[in-house]
């Protein structure tokens, strides 16, 4: 655990100071992680970031680019002098590269390209072809391949030369034919553990999961899930061998997808604006994320608007029930919220299943019924004690019974409709259900109220 | 992509067909992959699991472990023969071992752990002394380890030995004194790019990343997400080498904690509960997990309706006021949790600082001024068309400025006061916030009512 805040402080004494401040500033930076480094660099100002950033050789400053989040990467491509630029740009892992040359503006990105080793600018220029959120877009197209006719003693000669030289990854080595077609996988442990005279045809692995270039990144996420591998092909249409993903790119992915996720249930939604600009980038963008859902909302607030309009005889004889309509609507939308949330997460994680939906549904009106019960009988003893009013206690105490129970029916059935439909329940679910559960709580309660109480009084 | 609804009715024709099905079914589930296999097992009955997973060999039979759930992983091995389970056991991971046993009643695995060769027992016995959720509990002991004098041809020969016999996890292999401190890590890769006649002090790294055995999953979640590791090795407290920590066991314990970000952020305490028995544990857990943040609520709501109760003339004067009450703290409510999903989930990947607190606070409060300013004007047009009222138009509409505006400032403020007094902003946002912005909404609208119109008309 560092200090950031301690470090930072420090840094800027440094800096400050006149004298050979450089190369003790040199010193103090080589001397951390890059991951760290990463860390400090996000705490620091622009110019400051820069001031210490030439300071780093070549070596860390690639590093340290793979930590950073783009925009800094951006910004601090282009304060530095081009040549340096370059440099750093062919020392990245050419997925790394890509990803920084993306987020450029186009001119920009290509006076880089320009400038690149031919060979690397090419590999890098077809990446940037791929969507950036399919597999093709991910991978990194450097891999290690060996034939099936290869000894381990040749594969352990070749990896000497190879991956020296290309600064590769390394987790697996994939066999492939002449034409570059994907034939099989060899682990380094089983290459470690072989005889030196074996052939690769027999130690290697032929049934293979890969992934597919055009492969979204939410199928990715889960094979990955699944299978529990470090690293997975990426192969073309026939099954020609195009690169690889590893676990780090996908922890990335992995981390977009849980905010995605989140955002959704909350009705914010990550169609149509890039789930990064939300909370960071322009207004517009941030509008368009929050307003669809909350315009729903409007649309069926109003209905519950309309519903309560429709008692309005029942209001005007009895005022005093309008007081408790906050606390039906607010227990009834968390208990119900309690519910959506159990069974999108359950379904989006595989703990739940479409086949378990009739156990589900009636578990959780049961819960919903045992809280409601509880909550009604208090209820109803706190507005008898409190109005002196024991049948409008009876009535308050019966519609949060009826409220609660299906909130947690309403909450649970819902997200089951939508993925039976082949629609994401993490969608939607949230805002929508919150608003039915208002609309018919409130037609409950009046319902209620002018049967048993306004006649009797 | 396997189609699991065919696999798993082509497998129950098979077990129904009396002769010779054996032969056929064993070869047909030796053709999947275990991680294919554990999505099959799961959805399979109970004795159709038992009968198929008697027919693999007990290789298979250990990988599929893995990759089942710990309720199936417990019911599989108490149904098959001792022996076999037995070596089962001895087959897995001892990380692996340890979370089968630790699932178990403590006599059942006590018969177990008498069974196991004596060596690997001892080893499970000490994993299960630490707390599961921490480093200690959760990291595989066994570890290859080599002295900083052996060379790399050394090292080489070592791994061919030790890593085939004891089913060892391959990543890095770490450098050891004799007193098994924690000295250094070399890379597989860097290992089978040096000469083989370098001494291993001189290609490995010295400033280690290094997990303690008593640091919790939330710090391990983070160390790796930091550095992007596949491994990290775990010491005690003085800096012996105790085992270590690999991307696959994080991968769990990430879904782990993001099921508990998400059930807490909808009022599900997972404090008391662990968090995979509130969904299909007894219906107890379920309660107790779901009623603490319901009953916040319901207190909570209980000073709505006391506020509301304060402004019975008001109410009595006009009785059509209440009919607005649901479309204003519903919009209120969901811009609200918008803003607290945003700031939460912001603080939680570091996306949001404390430092950035004001800044944000001022954007969200013009966010919700801009759509509460739009929405505002949408109502009030709308209740002038049909209520046929301006001035009541206007009284709801400036309500639905200020409620949505004074939701996103408590929707934002709270996280970051939650934060900087060092409380998960996770915990409790959810209920709390909706709550007050009940309470303010209803006591601002309310005012306003009787400002303007019970005294105008």
């Amino acid at each position: 655990m560092i200090n950031l805040e301690n470090i930072i402080e420090r840094l800027r004494e440094i800096m400050e100071d006149e004298d050979d401040s450089q190369e003790q500033l040199r010193e103090e930076l080589n001397g951390y992680h890059v991951a760290d480094l990463a860390d400090i660099f996000q705490e620091l100002k622009s110019e400051e970031r820069l001031k210490c950033f030439k300071l780093l050789d070549v070596e860390k400053a690639a590093d340290l680019m793979e930590y950073l989040p783009p925009q800094i990467q951006v910004e601090l491509l282009s304060d530095i002098d081009e040549e340096m630029a370059s440099k750093i740009l062919t020392r990245l892992p050419h997925d790394a590269a890509a990803d920084v040359l993306g987020d450029m503006e186009e001119d920009e990105s290509e006076t880089y390209l320009d400038r690149l080793p031919h060979k690397f600018s090419e590999e890098v220029r077809e990446l940037l072809t791929y969507n950036e959120d399919t597999a093709g877009g991910i991978m990194n197209p450097v891999v290690l391949t060996v034939t099936s006719d290869m000894s381990v003693q040749d594969v352990l000669n070749h990896i000497r030369i190879k991956a020296e030289q290309d600064n590769m990854e390394l987790y697996y080595v994939y066999v492939t034919d002449k034409q570059n077609h994907l034939l099989g996988v060899v682990s380094l442990r089983k290459l470690l553990t072989s005889p030196i005279n074996q052939k690769v045809e027999d130690i290697m692995i032929s049934d293979i999961v890969r992934l597919h270039v055009d492969d979204y990144s939410d199928y990715i996420i889960d094979e990955f899930m699944k299978y529990q591998y470090n690293a997975l092909p990426v192969v073309d249409l026939y099954n020609r061998l195009k690169g690889m993903i590893t676990w780090d790119d996908v922890h990335d992915l992995f981390e977009e997808e849980t905010t995605e996720e989140i955002y959704q249930s909350s009705g914010i939604s990550t169609e149509m604006v890039d789930e990064d600009e939300i909370l960071s980038g322009s207004i517009v963008n941030a509008l368009r994320a929050r307003t669809p859902w909350l315009f729903i909302t409007l649309l069926g607030e109003f209905v519950a608007v309309n519903v309560a309009n429709h008692f309005d005889h029942t209001l005007n004889a009895l005022p005093i029930i309008a007081i408790f309509m906050p606390l039906l609507a607010g227990l009834g939308g968390n208990i119900g919220t309690q519910s959506i949330t159990l069974m999108v997460r359950g379904l989006s994680t595989g703990q739940v299943t479409l086949s378990s939906a009739v156990h589900h549904i009636v578990r959780e009106a049961f819960i919903g019924m045992l809280i409601g019960g509880f909550f009604g009988i208090l209820v109803t003893l706190v507005t008898w004690g409190w109005q002196h009013n024991i049948e409008l206690g009876i009535v308050v105490g019966i519609a949060m019974i009826i409220n609660m129970t299906m909130a947690t029916i309403i909450g649970t059935f819902t997200p089951f409709a939508l993925k039976s439909l082949n629609v994401d329940p993490a969608v939607a679910s949230g805002p929508v259900i919150a608003t039915t559960i208002d609309v018919i709580g409130l037609a409950v309660y009046f319902s209620l109220v002018s049967i048993f109480l306004v006649k009797v009084m």
